[in-house]
């Protein structure tokens, strides 16, 4: 029996939890285009969060990580065309201020209230103008509001992204599902990249986080577009105990909920870098054989975000060259000597150098939409994953000014 | 009266030094364009050098380092059109060989002769056909043929990279110059760069290798491109004492000559910048106010290899939230509400938020072909500068394949 099914949906998939959302006008370009979503749970959940490790932090990631320190959650305000990231003390107040509206209108504690921005950096928020919409927000909330909120909160994306599952455990049925945003400055450790998942399942604060973290190691912090990370990334987890499935520490429910909470990850995960901004290929950079952990992942990220290595991929050029070079300047002692380069399966490259494969063997490699580098550096035991893109005259273009 | 002065031509300004350059057709494409050149001193010279910290190096960086254990160096070789990096013991072999065939034409012994490619990856040299052009290369040695060596080892360079000075001491005149190659894989640490500098100054082995190093650090290890770090970067230096000037550590000629090679490596440097691949913009990027000198490098790297940042600054973009964003990331521990950033002296953030500079100046102050982003931290005196380059979508268009 298959434990984990997908189901429709992605964050109002899970019993109890309802989305909304509306036009407010945030950022004057977006013609009619919602821009604010609000995610709630009709009982209070328990929460978790894991945000950017960029020491520039926007105002509602400050905000977020103070009021998780609240035992429950009731809500996610979310908007975009604006970030309020770089906007000061007057940002942190906005932030608070829209959460304030929020709890009021939901009669819960202003605390209760997580808020998430993304868009332009360095204008402040029209406040106002989104507190006014607030009251007509929450008077929205359906649990058929899933959809149009992962519409409302996307930027340069392409399409919603959202991801459900329903796992069936000795114990009962719960449902895990999501919503999330991402498209430009996607780099490991999240660049602006939001997403909430939500869970019917019953589990403590300490344990939702826990899983939180290391769902998020292996998914969202495996990711890269552009090499840049923003200062707005949050993922947001919120529980709220509505199947009566109890899921703790060291259960097969637990087992369940881990590989659950990293499937949907992994899902939004892969969406957000297939949707990156002028993206044609969807590449995975595979590690193997290297002598420690971070020795792995320092390799298969150099990799991942080489400028010439990327651009090599765009134009179908199995130009192993650059990737070697790449090995070579991340700052792990590797032995060139050592280095064997596949893609796709076929040998590149066997002890540093030109294996005999005919060239027309690696332009086929290279040339499908989704493929996977291989470098085994022959030095240990340790292995890391990167999901990346290739980059393009599109992803320039449309970065020429924002 | 002016101790440093422009003179023209390159790496045979020095008295003493001759060069030369041929047609060897080393890549299938450069259809009839001369891709060997020679560089030699008529006397024994003494030499230094300093290399890529790639840890995948090319088999001539392997090769001239070991030959420069000798005491004295005659001549440097050098071609364009393959790299000989991640050729295994043969590219080691070729690389020797050419060496020995040239040592033999110039009767002198093989560890005298350096050694420096650049071009294609992967790919055997072919060293039959280069070592046929051996004699004829040393049969053309002229003190005139500096600047048709510079030409020879063009790669995507659109023009030949030549500066030379004449230095006036109590003690005389020497004078120092060189040429190089840049343009694609420019990075800190010298991506595929050559740069071969002469000089008839009389002076140690141990204080010409000094001298290098401290002015490859400030010069050469500051431009950026494309962020991405050759196999192959080399700069070697040679010096002749064919001038009779005497250059000895704690004299004033010699404070001139640090200042001479540091101008040398430096207008080299901006050449290699200015000539990057598909680049339309130059940028200093200058970082103040940090609290070690290794963070203020820290900031400054991270910044010139935004890609985001690049990018926008291709478009006339003043988006100072990339920049700001990428201060965050770079692992450096900087407080947001203390920075203060300026394009061309314009405040566009003060204290971590907007100026209330109007965006038209802003987007003024980012139009022309030159300009500086200065950044200060607030945090305490170091500082660092790194010379970079806007992104555009014809670097992309180039490097779409080799």
């Amino acid at each position: 029996m298959k434990r984990l099914k997908e189901i429709k949906g992605g964050v109002t998939a899970a019993e109890g939890f309802l989305a909304s959302s509306i036009f407010a006008g945030i950022k004057a370009s977006n013609k009619g285009r919602e821009d604010m979503a609000l995610v709630a749970s009709s009982v209070p959940a328990v929460a978790a969060g894991v945000f950017t490790t960029n020491r520039v932090k926007a105002a509602p990631v400050r905000v977020s990580r103070a009021h998780l320190r609240s035992p429950h959650a009731c809500a996610v305000l979310l908007n975009s065309g604006n970030a309020n990231a770089c906007t000061g003390p007057c940002g942190i107040a906005a932030a608070k201020e829209l959460a304030g509206v929020t709890a009021s209108a939901l009669h819960c504690g202003v605390g209760r209230v997580l808020v998430c921005s993304t868009g332009r950096i360095g204008v402040q928020l029209p406040t106002a103008k989104m507190a006014e919409r607030i009251p007509e927000l929450v008077a929205r909330l359906s649990a058929k509001g899933g959809n149009a909120a992962a519409q409302a909160i996307m930027t340069s994306d392409s399409f919603a992204k959202e991801f459900a599952l329903e796992i069936s455990t000795p114990a009962g049925k719960f449902r895990l599902g999501g919503m999330a945003k991402g498209a430009g400055m996607i780099n490991p450790n999240m660049a602006t990249m939001l997403c909430v998942v939500t869970t019917d399942a019953k589990i403590s604060k300490g344990a939702l986080q826990n899983a939180l973290h290391a769902a998020g190691e292996r998914t969202f912090n495996r990711i890269t577009v552009d090499g840049d990370m923003s200062t707005n990334d949050t993922v947001l987890a919120l529980a709220n105990g509505a199947s009566g499935v109890v899921v703790k520490n060291g259960t097969s429910e637990y087992t369940l909920f881990l590989e659950a909470l990293n499937e949907v990850c992994l899902k939004l995960a892969h969406m957000i870098v297939e949707d990156g901004e002028g993206v044609s290929k969807f590449v995975t950079v595979q590690v193997h054989g290297a002598s420690s952990f971070q020795a792995a992942r320092r390799v298969a990220e150099a990799v991942a975000n080489s400028t010439l290595v990327k651009c090599a991929w765009a134009g179908n050029d199995p130009n192993w060259g650059r990737i070697l070079d790449a090995v070579g300047y991340c700052g792990v002692r590797i032995r060139e000597e050592m280095v064997d380069i596949y893609y796709d399966g076929v040998v590149a490259v066997r002890n540093g150098t030109a294996a005999q494969t005919p060239k027309e063997k690696l332009v086929t490699a290279v040339t499908p939409k989704k493929f996977t580098v291989t470098i085994d550096l022959h030095q240990g035991k340790s292995a890391y994953t990167v999901y990346t893109t290739d980059l393009t005259e599109k992803f320039v273009e449309l970065n020429l000014s924002e």
